[in-house]
């Protein structure tokens, strides 16, 4: 088998959610490749060193430009807020490293371009951690639309609601809020959450050609963590917009902070000829599904309990029945990058891919200031 | 039309959704046979007053064995507690009187036989309203079984939960109140709640064979309404029983008022072999049907929403995602019933229908008192 | 009691709902008032006849102005297609008829403003037939956001959703199809759908500010039932639009006849600060409620059986778990008109009311074409 | 930190549980503790070898009682078919190993007295992996019954449904089947999924006094995997019962796998004087709770999405909204194990709880061939 040497940048959230794939993917995964723990990198010194304990590291590195120059890295994680995307990737790429880069691919399509242009120069294996695309039951949506069985897609919708800064209290900015500061978050619920929903879609229905769209700040000044001082908010709050897919379909996104009672509702449904599907993350293990060519007084939702083993994933897991959670769409996506490496087709997204998404944002966020219908740019 | 003149005799819960029955057959099926309201009776004069102007009897009786002697009566609706059919359905079978009694038959199946030699000597139409057989999900249950598309059935579980007499404070006996005076209802949830679950499953899939059964009083005294004391309370609060069908299939049902959260939660469920359905009252309009035969990764609960017009008895009604609700099976069973009397082939539950029904329950009783599986006496 | 001679046009659908809740509103309300169904008015005699017999009608007109020039008439129920709601109406109070007409007020705003002035100017009692404020579900959501509980309110989401006319083989126009027709309905889902959910925003939520939306008509060619031959179809098959309310709070709406497997998909959910809110018309007889103010490890989405004495208008029905359906709501709106009538206090939406939700629809519709954000007009 | 060295005994779909754990338990849990996974033991060195390859084990065992043997060996995880769990438990107790073993505990209570006796004299620590004690949601409904929320308990009822072995081409026996083979597995349904509902039973509500059940073996023929002949099947396919618990309450239990369309629906409902919990393995992140004490018209069932950082065991992994799957709660009984080791404070179930639940079984199929009801010996 071989090794691949994995540095990774950023011990948050995200720093966690890879570490965590890195360790199972080769229990659950029969692989060529195996990734090796041999560096985490951050700023901060302590911070990196616990974690190297409590993950297993065999390094720390507390500047990433050193862990770039170490030859003894393959694969560089990249697990940083958005802001710092564009410098490490373009970096990264140049160094000759694989790259996994979390999501949104950048703040904005300016600094996308940037990084699918040098990683292409470079020809590295690129991913943008959409990982959602790797939850069992949205792969099999894909697998049911690929087999043609909704027919004609006349409608899409998809929402992602959260409730969590519905305080006026908490704070912008800084190590764990940096979400909220637009200087390094890019955006607000657009970036963060819309382009999860955008990934899915463009995957699951193809392009979006024009979208109409509002965003909405509802705390207007907070204190900023940094700072220490209240200072506007930058980011939206709240961002819903309407969409034409090239496809001809109707579409409608939503996203918010500020929905009481929803701690990650991120829904899709895609309304066909033939069928139609739904699939909730908070219950993320269960496909809905109609089919209309079922008998007429026998036609209903079913509720496909995701955890077969001749459904997508699960046969690598445990037994009909028992299902996995939100940790496990990551595993999946590396041992996809992974399979994709060792046939030489890459698995998407693709930084490229990511762009595409990246452009519905921009048209997005443009359409909200300028309350018009904005045309989406074309990322291939 | 021929008009079929109606005597009701009882002004409670249930006198007034059979009078809304009358009332409301004609607008929606097409029959043979008109209902109207001649007399209402009750020995309470001033309720019967009332409860003609409120539904439009044309007259008023306080003595049941008057109503009984007028010819101008043809069907009989007895809507009394069920110490007072055995009296009254006999007497109007020998007055040649149709007659369509509320459930359970009687307190017991020596009550229920002496009814069932009355109707069947005098030759009279007569159904027990046993109601939930026409919840049109119900009635589609019905017709899924007939087609086959169960198999060999392996097991059957019904419940009917209730918690409306959780508090000590609650009286006993009394005109709201009877289904708490054993002396006047016989028993408590057995009878009341658990007959219901047996017309329905002894419909579905046949006879029951033998019981093991456990009843418990979980307030021992409560006070009574007409005598003002505080008395035993004779009736069972809670009852759960094992059970074999005659064809093999095992089953579980129990009932209790003291299920906190559940205002009628009466679910069955039958597990076949190539499918399983399951319903709920609360949730009545649904039926879930779940289908093996459906391809694998494809197979998942249906949740069949019982509103198109090809589904039973909905194309009478409003268009397809348009509810009903529980007065609606009591129309269908009237609407049943004189089509069956215009056929000459009379609908279920007959009389003799509910006697099986009370033979299970006289089982489940023994079985509670006696601590053994006892068997079920049959009926036909 | 006092009598209130009816005389309903129209023997549709709609002429059904109306005469059911007609002859269903004494039997369960105590009210100072009891319509008595005087007269029935379709300009298909044989039609109109047959009807008058399935519900009781004393008398049969063929034309609606002879109907309103008789003096037994107290009370004139609109059950036409939209494009005679206008005439009708005007003609109704002049004759000072007191006046239930069914939704929409109209085909557009025009139309609607001239009704406004007609019922104002004669003192007529006037109300649009927006049924589903009557569902118990939806009027316990009211009482809710009356009492404060939902504290500001940051989203409001609302969609309706059918699937019956996909098939392109569906003709449009005629008796039953009228809604598909242009110049009859005046729009199609905008006009038939979202203004139930726009009726029930505005109630609930106030005003609408501004909108931004989208419409398509994805079958463009049918045979037209009347003329017999393919022609265009004029109508939107499917509306979406953006909204910002009054009170600052966003929206989304949407509304189609090509979403396999929804029959009447009605739902709307509302976002507050301290609670949330969401019904859904193919479990009407539910409210999904979430409080913020629970423990924080128990604060979960209540499923509301909205089934009890103490919920809006139950008390009125059965016992607690016992559910009603769509019917009733048109029942409980009568007795909320006849209550009006009696207190001198005008029950909602009145004709004004319903003028508000048709310049919503007005500007929706000219958003789609505009491309651009239109203001909606102000109704009072 | 110190060192725990791992001896795991099975290679099957435990040992992968078990190891899971083992490997994930210090990303996850602050502990004083952390596992080694020294070595894998399975009788067939082939497998032994690809699993320790494939789990990170430094060294391969095919003998047990080699392993036992081992000095650097500090827990014994036994991971074997029923009929092994006595031996070597009494064996790895008296060789003074730290056991946590596979539930059941044995094949039934004969065997479990000697377990529980050998641990005992020992001294040693042990834990029987009833893992489902250790779902966020069911240690919430713990929680929830602690604080006394639940009053005064009626009623308790669980059933474990799956659909597993209904086709008569099954066999019975060998390495994946041993469960359908009598000898082997002790029971069916019984030992097998009927004990974990007990369990959890015991821990929330306490003892089960007496039973009365019903079993049945729908196949009775199967070919043996390793005679290659056709012979009765011993085990229990259903299995029923009655039960009275020490409190009072009455309880149905009910487990099976005939039950089309149910993979591994394990659910238990407690209905308490003052509010009820549900919950089911399929959706196990949710738990179900009514409270009657909220105001009568905000009633309803809360579906609590256990994903928040103030629920059980949920801080120590993602973030609100985020599931975890089944084998967390592998995870979290390893971290409860060794928390209860390092305070000297044994976390249950320990041999002697797990006892408690075999009297159970033992009951329960002593009772399915008496006919009668009969008393649970106690434990403790």
């Amino acid at each position: 088998m071989k090794t691949i040497n994995v540095g990774l940048i950023g011990c948050g959230f995200m720093g966690r959610t890879h570490s965590n794939a890195h360790r199972k993917v080769n229990n659950f995964f029969d692989l060529e490749h195996r990734p090796v723990l041999k560096a985490i990198c951050d700023n901060n010194g302590e911070k990196a060193k616990a974690f190297a304990a409590q993950w297993g590291y065999e390094s720390v590195e507390t500047d990433w430009q050193r862990l770039l120059a170490r030859k003894d890295i393959d694969l560089v994680d990249i697990c940083l807020p958005n802001n710092l995307h564009l410098e490490v990737a373009v970096a990264a790429a140049k160094a000759g490293k694989t790259i996994l880069c979390e999501k949104p691919l950048a703040r904005d399509g300016k600094e996308g371009e940037q990084m699918v242009r040098a990683v292409e120069k470079a020809g590295v294996p690129n991913l943008v951690s959409y990982n959602y695309r790797r939850i069992p039951a949205v792969a099999l949506a894909k697998k049911l639309i690929d087999e043609g069985r909704l027919g004609r897609i006349f409608h899409y919708r998809a929402k992602f609601l959260q409730d969590w800064t519905i305080s006026k209290d908490l704070p912008q900015g800084g190590d764990a809020l940096w979400r909220l500061d637009v200087k390094v978050a890019g955006s607000g619920v657009t970036g963060d959450l819309l382009a999860h929903c955008l990934d899915t879609a463009v995957w699951l229905n193809g392009g979006v050609a024009e979208v109409s769209a509002m965003t909405e700040t509802f705390v207007k000044e907070r204190k900023h963590q940094l700072t220490g001082k209240v200072e506007k908010v930058g980011i939206d709050d709240a961002c819903a917009f309407l969409a034409r897919f090239k496809n001809g379909s109707l579409a409608t996104f939503e996203s918010t902070r500020y929905a009481r009672g929803h701690k990650a509702l991120y829904t899709f449904e895609i309304n066909g000829e033939h069928a139609s599907i739904f699939w909730d993350l908070h219950d993320s293990h269960r496909l809905q599904y109609f089919e209309h060519r079922d008998p007429g007084y026998l036609r209903g939702w079913r509720s496909v309990h995701v955890t077969d083993g001749d459904h997508p994933y699960m046969g690598n897991w445990w037994v009909p029945g028992l299902t996995i959670g939100y940790e496990h769409s990551f595993v999946h996506q590396l041992a996809d990058f992974f399979e994709g490496i060792a046939k030489g087709q890459p698995a998407g997204p693709t930084f490229r891919d990511a762009l595409e998404t990246q452009y519905v944002c921009d048209a997005v966020l443009k359409s909200a200031k300028s309350g018009q219908w904005e045309k989406v740019k074309a990322a291939k």
